[in-house]
Parts: structure tokens; sequence; C-alpha cells
């Protein structure tokens, strides 16, 4: 078994290209063979070292493979199921509290970056049929995020209206799940191509906000006055342009902050326009599910980017650090 | 002003076209040229006398037309808007309590069967601008019944699964919104020819219960033995059938019922399987204006059958009888 | 290790109290010295035959013990902790779906009607601190299925009406937990004692349902001609009282069926009424955690009739049989 | 009729104590003889011009009165029936959108600061019967807030956590209702004296934070280190203390600025702790009627500063500027 693990200190010079020993699954374990992950800004954070992590950890949450093995007892998958990792270890379903979200895979637990990983079969779910394996590996850290913001979180329905900043992988998949739930989606970009591109998605409307950086009022104007159900937030900082571009009663979604900056707002925006801001981090196995059946019923197919072996795993964070990828970019294993 | 009244008793035969004095709107009024109307079941009970209603009641609780003339602090609508009315006279908002559902249109109040209304401004809604007067008349009742059986009261999200029955008015609208929402939809129907129609709206899959009585296990077979989410039921008496479609913890909708008969259903099916009967009728103002939304945003076209002349409603109303229709009936006005 | 093992056929007269082998606890599991469990309808429709279970099957759903040795990885409880069994053994959160209702304690697996059992941590939650053995041991079934009922799926608030129906086990907590809720109740029964110890327990009203046959009626006008916001139904069969007790838009939640009928209902009572009816079997760990904190932030005392030794467990069921009791039939072990 | 009404510029210095012609209520109208009002934030921000409002406006949102005459159509009170007013005039029921927040009373439409006032009778709700004018006159802004946060938005249950700041009027009944609820109360204060008299209303626990200013972690260990479920938030500005005492998953309601400063937080805290930020203002006639019904089932007592007559506001609203009061300050009229 070969793994992908964090240096001491945390660095991306430091990466280490390991041979690790293999193990026989346990019971309720299975072995799986990974074939693809994909890059997060969490899996970034860890790797230079901004969100600490044990040296030797195996990095990145993401990862599809094949089932190879199954210890005793493991009765959800049989071997050659095509599986998918979950972001939680322990977060099966519910409500988040504290019980769920203390450990994160490639941070306090093992990731996928491995050619061989020995986990809990409670820590996979099916990998959508239609997708290949990088395209389902893109899917439980960032398009749980999307699936979580609007579907758990927003209740999302047909004919409201969707703001996304950006063009990152969460955003992405944001409007893709938006347009299958019969949404309107309001993008904001900064050049005419990522426009483009956003649109060729799904995205009704695109805003530059390098030209217009009252965006929010743009947006508002955009449905007729109204504002927008949801705001999709992976920028925090200051939040006036995605809060204006609210309307009274709706629901900011706080799932990245991209500026590292802490968050910021006018009060009455909250208050007297009775707006919600609900911090999120990925979802439950559960949600997960949920998403699959999703990806399935509706032909979604993941935007990816460029492909990096996992021996070059340090040029794909490099790649990422360019901040120029559009979609999510693809480890294969 | 021409309209179509109930006579004494309610009868088809009775049926009265008369001519009755205009009067001009009062505060919070307006005045509404009616260009179309629909039939739905419950007209239908009214108009033969099985829901009781005075003698002289406008019929039909479906209508769509244009504001003619705005009363003193009417400010909702200008002259030229094209609107629609809503079926619950008192439910602005919110979840349906005592105070809501007391008067139906059409039924304890007069309803559209007139060329000209006069009512408050918050008798009605925007129509759709993307459909047409005898298309936007189908929706305050069948429409927004669906509606609010599968947005309002299911949360329907990409990647459920749906089963109607039939191809009346509800199960229609039921299947288009399903399908806006992203989910998958499993039909019942009688024949191969609703069958090919029920496919081309949307139905993901049609079952026969002329030929598969036992319909119940093929959706959940369908649905790989999980069971569907969602099932809008618009038969009622005995429902061993659409409860065992139903998944564990699902919800079925009781809209309708057709067959005149008590509801009745094993008892293991309702509490181990952990499943929820959810009565409903029609829906506030408020459903109704997120409903438009949707209709707008996503280009639904409602299924319409045969159309006849207000003066000719007896003769609708022998056609919904001999229950030979596909989609609504529409009245001209 | 001495166990309550059901016989073949299944009978009272075939409970078998038998020897077994203790085992250690394996990974993640913990040996726990039971001290209590009490009786549910469900224990004596397994006892007796009218749900099958294997022989050899050890009995009762209920449990409360001792943690006397944790194994591996199993770090949520200490020895010397006390704990509460948990009723099922696949459903730690979240809504119910197929995945977490498909084996009951007592039933498909094993039960608590044991000296020690062998289970995984997660079959365990704390006993609240204020309950002795025999009293927390009253909840995990009963106490949890009136719990999940007003509070999980009614979200009760002050000021609501609940309807409660006789008074087993569910009803009582019901009581309990609607007033603890700061909710008003309305409870049925059939003599003028049981009333009174209703009324000792907290229940604001009483009916009489063998003087008062349209106890329905009775029941909305108690509360001033709207209707009970909540019923929880107990007895099952032909629902026309209860439903009539219901306001516009309440909810009936079905947990146990008594009667052993199958569940009927006029239909205009659902539909045009906006009424739901939520089967519902008991609940997941998670909404056991919650129960005990509220047990112990509002000093809930479950109501004990009375206490049998576990060898006398036939007695036990007899007596439960009869009919006669009020409150929950204690088990010691 | 005698009205105290807003000057220009709006200060204290220039209210006036005006005569006005009294009218005859129109259809759906009803004449009230006002009897009491209270004080709240918002009415002082209108009156002293921090919210602008036009000159003559009739002060006050909060009023409680007898119905003197009911106008043409006017049928839900009847003469010498006791009502109280609401804050949003345009807002029945449902969740709050753009179409409810826009007018508030006291600001953008006249308020209860007169003898005698004229409106349409779903201004009105009744008033609880349990309670004086003076008592039942603090409820529809500072009570329905309180009430709004906990029960509707936090859809509180028994054994929840509740943390509440300081003792003004929202927070003292934030208190009560939280305890109506069986939920257990921390409350945040400046001395000891205040914080017996919290504790006399019904807070568990009680935090100092002059002498404790990281009261966010006292807070999280009165809970064993989960953290609350609800923060009643009414100062704003840093959140950074509230947030700490806020479980992963739980919910800061945003009720109040008295700080008058932004609203900051680190991100972390709302991301990875998946906490969220509901903003509201009071809520909607249907909330008041279920308020209502709380109150008086519960006996709750709002509790009085001190009774200013109507004539002496200028002289209630300095008392209320000093910020000595304990409880709702009372304005007879």
């Amino acid at each position: 078994m070969k793994a992908m693990v964090l240096g001491g200190p945390a660095t991306l010079a430091n990466l280490g290209y390991v041979n690790r020993d293999a193990r026989a699954p346990g019971p309720g374990e299975i072995l799986v063979r990974v074939r693809a992950s994909s890059l997060n800004f969490h899996d970034y954070l860890v790797a230079v070292g901004l969100i600490p992590a044990a040296p030797g950890r195996v990095l990145l949450s993401d990862g599809v493979g094949e089932v190879v093995e199954c210890g005793p007892d493991a009765t959800a998958f049989k071997v050659g199921d095509r599986v998918m990792g979950t972001f939680f270890p322990d977060w099966p379903d519910g409500h988040p509290d504290e019980r769920h979200t203390a450990r994160m895979r490639g941070d306090h637990v093992d990731g996928f970056a491995s050619d061989y990983v020995v986990m809990r079969e409670t820590d996979f779910t099916p990998a959508p049929r239609n997708l290949t394996d990088a395209e389902a590996a893109t899917l439980p850290c960032a398009g749980l995020t999307a699936w979580r913001a609007l579907v758990v979180e927003g209740g999302i329905k047909p004919g409201d209206n969707v703001l996304v900043e950006g063009s990152g992988g969460v955003s992405v998949f944001a409007i893709q799940f938006a347009k299958a739930a019969g949404a309107t989606v309001i993008a904001t970009t900064s050049t005419d191509e990522k426009a483009a591109r956003l649109q060729a998605i799904g995205a009704d409307h695109v805003i530059n906000y390098t030209t217009i950086p009252k965006w929010g009022a743009a947006a508002r104007n955009i449905t007729g006055g109204r504002g927008v159900d949801h705001v999709v937030e992976v920028v925090g900082g200051d939040l006036s342009q995605p809060m204006q571009a609210l309307r009274v009663g709706g629901a900011l979604y706080l799932v990245g902050a991209l500026s590292r900056q802490p968050i910021e707002f006018p009060t009455a925006l909250g208050i007297h326009g009775n707006r919600r801001i609900i911090g999120l981090t990925v979802g439950s196995r559960k949600h997960q599910l949920d998403m699959v059946r999703a990806v399935e019923a509706n032909a979604i197919r993941p935007v990816l980017d460029r492909t990096f072996p996992l021996a070059e795993l340090g040029d794909a964070f490099r790649h990422q650090e360019a901040k120029a990828h559009f979609g999510k970019i693809s480890i294969s294993i």
C-alpha cells in the first residue's frame, strides 16, 4: 500500500509518498482499492499546515474505489462494488451536534490519498452509477456541501432564486443542484470567460463583480427587487453584498471562507431583514445517500479541471493555490 | 354581468345562466373581466348537489382574467394586469387551521363562472406570464393541490421517488412539478394509450393497474425494493396498495377521494412503517405565489382537454362525468 | 448469565429461564449488569407469538443497568456508569427509513431479560440521574414513543392542546411530556378512579368514554370548539372520535393498535380537515438522548405499577394481559 | 381622542400630546378604547429620531384595550371584548417575506399612544384572560419577539438549554417562555441584585459578565461542555462570547442590537460549528394567537417596572434611557 502523507512541519515540500503495511479488514470493515480523489480547500489547509494535523496523516477527504474484500459482518457492499467515502466518520444521520463533526477525514483521521484503504463499511456509500471514478470523487466534500446548503438546510424548491459566488467546486455544484431542483441561478464571477462557462453549466444570470462591485443590488434587481431566496457563501468576511442580495426572510449558507476574514455585516440586514445565516460543514452519510440518488436521477456530471497522479499531489496543490482552475482538480490513484 | 349559478335543487339540469347587476369595486377590491375557468371534482360535487351550496351560488373555483378597475386602496395590481383567483378567500399564508379553510370559492362564496367579478385584491395572485388564460385557469385548485402535496408538505427534492395515480388534473400536475423538482415519477394508469401520454408528460415509469392489481409491490420493485418517498393519493378507500408502494418513513398525501369510500388500511403499514398520511385541500395564497414562480421558471404548461364556453357548462360537467378526459377541462368566458 | 427466552411455540407457558455462557465485550462493546426492565405491548405480542420471533430469543426491549466492563475502543461509557438500552439497534439518528427500523430489540435481536448482556456501546444512552433503575427502565420503548410523537413529530409548544387515550404506559408518558412542554392535556378513561389518577399525573381534563361515547365532540368543546392540536392514538381501528377531536390542520400520532383492527376514518375528516396521521414506532438513539435531558431537567418520574422478578416474567405478562394495571409493569433483575 | 405623537424634529422634548377627531369604524374595522401600552427599544429609537418616522405619527407599537364599536363586517370581536394590538399590520401568518415586514406600528403606521384607535379587526388578537391590561400590553412586541425566537424559530423542547442576556423585556420573556417549555435557562447579568431577580423569574443559572468576561466558556461549562441549544441575542456587535456558549449545530436568535455595532464573529465558530444566526423582528398575528394561548395555559405574568400615564410619555422614555429598569415600563392610558 502506498500513501501520500503529511510531513512535519506540514508544507507542500514535506509531503511524503510512503509505503505502508496492508491489513485485513476486521469486523464491519472493508478493503477498498482507491481509484480517484479530488482536492478541496480543506485538504489544502491541512497540507500547508493552516489546519493542524498529525505528521503521517494520510491526506484527502474524497475517495472513490472498488471493494476488494469484506471483513466479518460487513454486509452493506460486496466485492466489486464501487464505493465513495464519506467526509465525517461519526455522522451517520440527523442534524449536526457535537458528536458528529469533531473528526474529519484527511485531518483528524486518515484520508484517501492511498491506493488501498481499510475502513468501516459505514465510511462509504455507493458511488453514482452514471459517473466515472474521477467524477464521483469530487462529490463527498464539495458536492455534499452544496447539497446540504440548498437541499437540506434550504429546502430549495422549483421557482426559488439562488445566488452562488465564483466558480469553485462548491459553487459549481450549487448551480447544478439548484437547476436540478427547478430553481433560477444568479452567479457572480470576475471574467467574461468564466461567465460563459457558468452559463454553460446552467447559471441563468451572471454578474461580473469586478465591473459591478455593488453586486448585491444587481442581484436583487434581477429578481424584480424581491431578492434571492438562497445565497451559497464561500468567501466570508464582509457579507454586506450577499446580505443585500437576499430577500427578507432568506437564508445565507456560510460554507467557505476563502477571504479568511471574520464575518461582519450591518445588524439591520439581519434583524429587520429577518435573514438567517446558516454555518455548515459538509453533511452526513444520509445526506450523501440522498445526493447520490439525485445525481443519478438527474444525470448530473461534475465539472473536472486537470487530473494529477497521486505521486504529484504537491503539484496538484500548487495548481489549486494558483486559483486558475475551474471545477474540481482530480487525483488519479 | 352574466353568471352560471346553482339552481335548487342542485342538478346539472338546473344550472342557471343569469344576468346580474354589476357593482363598482369597494375599498381594497378590484373588478376583473374573467376570461377562463376550468373544472375540478369539487366543482362537480357542488354542481350535482353532493356538496350542498346555496341556490344562486356562482360556480367554479378557478378563474383567470384581466383587471378592469381598481377600487380605493387596492394597490396590488393595476388595470390590465392578468390575475388568477385563489381557492380559499381566508387563507393568506401559513399552516392550515380553522380560520383558513372554512370557506371555499364556488361553494361557500361565489366563484368565477361569470364574465365579471368584484373581489378583494387579496383574492388574486398574478397569473404565470408563460401561460394562456385557459392554461393558467387550471392552476388554482388542481395545480395548487399537487404543489402543496409535493412541495409544501412533502419538501420534495432531487432524486426522490413519487407515485401518482391515474391521469386526472392533480395527478398530471404532480408529474410536472415532481419532474421540475428533479424527482423520478411512477404513474399508474388503466390503458396503454394513457400510459404513453403520461410518459410524454414526464412519467419515468407507468404501471397498468388493470393488468397488475398488486401495483404497490410493482412500484416498490421499480425503486429497487426501497419504496417511493411520496404518494399523491386521489382515489381513497382501501390504501393497501399505495401504502405498500411507500417506503418506511414516506408520506401519502390524501388529496382526493374519487372512490367516495372511507379510508382504510392495515395498521402495521402505518405504525411499523412509520408512514404518514397528510390530508390536504388546495393551499394558501402564499403557496400560489410560489407555484406561479415555479411555473414560470420551469416553463411548465398545463395539459388541456376540451374547451367549453361558459354557456355550455352543463355539457362540460357531463364530459367530466364520463371520465374519458385527459388533463383539464377548460371553460372559456 | 441467566436469561428469559422465548420457547417454541411461543406461549407464556413456554418461556424458558436459561443459563447462557458469558462472553467478553469485543471492540466497541460493553458488558452490562442489567438491573431492571419493564413490559410493553410489543413485548407481550412477541411473548405470546402474535409477533413471530426465533425460539431462544432473549425477551424485553427495555433495560437499565450498570457498565461492568468496556471492550477495546469502547469509550462512550466507563465502568460503573448507569446505562439505558435503546429500542432500535440500527437507528442512531435522523428521520426513519428502511435502514433504521427493520430490527427491534427483544424481537429480531436479543433483549434485556438477562442479568448480563454484551452489546455495542451505541446500543445505550445514559439513564436519567434522577430516576431509580426501575423507573428508568420504563423509558426506552413507552417513554420514547410518547416523546417522539409529541416532541419530535408534533413539535409541541406551550399552549397546545393534547388528547391522550386511556392510562397505558405511552399515554401516561404523553401526559407528563405534554405538561413539561407547557401544553394542556385532555385524557379519556373509563372509570372515575382512573380519572382521578390521570389528573394527579397532570391531565387538565378527563372524559369518561363509557358515559360519553361521542367523546370527540366533548374534547372539541373543551377547547372552545377549535379542536386539539395533537392526538396520541393508542387504540386504532375506527378513528372517527379522535379525528373529530382534532383541530383543522392537527396531527394524530398512530403509535399503538390495542384494538387490533385496521385503521378506518371518513375521508372528509382527513382531506377537508387538513389533518395528518403520523404512524410511528419508538425513536432513534438521538431522540432518547434528548428525552433523557428532558426527564432530568423537569424531574419527571415515571408511574410504576407492580414489580415482578425476572423469574416470574410469565406472571408479569399475565398481569399485563388482565389490563388492570396503571402505569408501567416493572421487572427486577 | 387624545394622542401622543412625534414632533419634528423627533426628540423627546418635541413629543406632542394632541387632540384628534374621532371617526367611526369602517368595514372590517373596530373602535377600541386603549387602556395600556408599554415601551420597547424600537419605540425609543422612533421617539428620539434614530429611526425616522413622519411628524405626527402616533407612537407606541403595544396596545391593549376594549372594543367600543364594531364596523360593518367586523365579526371577529364583539363590543366589550378585550383586545391586544399586533406589531405588523401586514403579517397575518407564515414565514416572513417582503410583504410582511415593511410596515411597523408606531413607526410607518400610527400606534397605540392614544385613548381611542380605529383599526382593522385583523390588527388585534384577544388579550390573555389571566392578565391585567398593563401586563397584556407588554406582549405584542417584546413578548412576541421572545416567543418567535424560542418557539417558532427555535422549536424549543423540554430539556433544551437556553442562554439569555441581561434583564430587558425580551430577555425576561425568554426566561418565562423557556421555563414554560421545560427548558433550562442560563442568564447573564451585571449585578448580584439583578441575578437574584432573574432567578426568581425562573433562571436556573446566572453568570455575572462583569466578573466573568469570558462568559461564553462559563455557559458552556454549565452544560457539561456541550454548549447551549439556543441564544437569545439582544446586544449584537462582537458575537464571540454567545457563539462560544452555543453548541455545535445550535442557533443564535438575533433580535436586538443594544450595542448598535455591526455583527462580527470568527468564521470557524459559524462554519465548523454548524451554528446558525437567525435575524428576526417580532412575529405574525398567528404567532401572537399562539402566544396568548401559552400565556393563559401556563399562567405567565409579565414583569412590570414603573407605570407612567400617557401624558408623561417623555418621562417614561427618559426612565427607559437611564437603563435602570427591570422588566417592562408600562404606560396607562
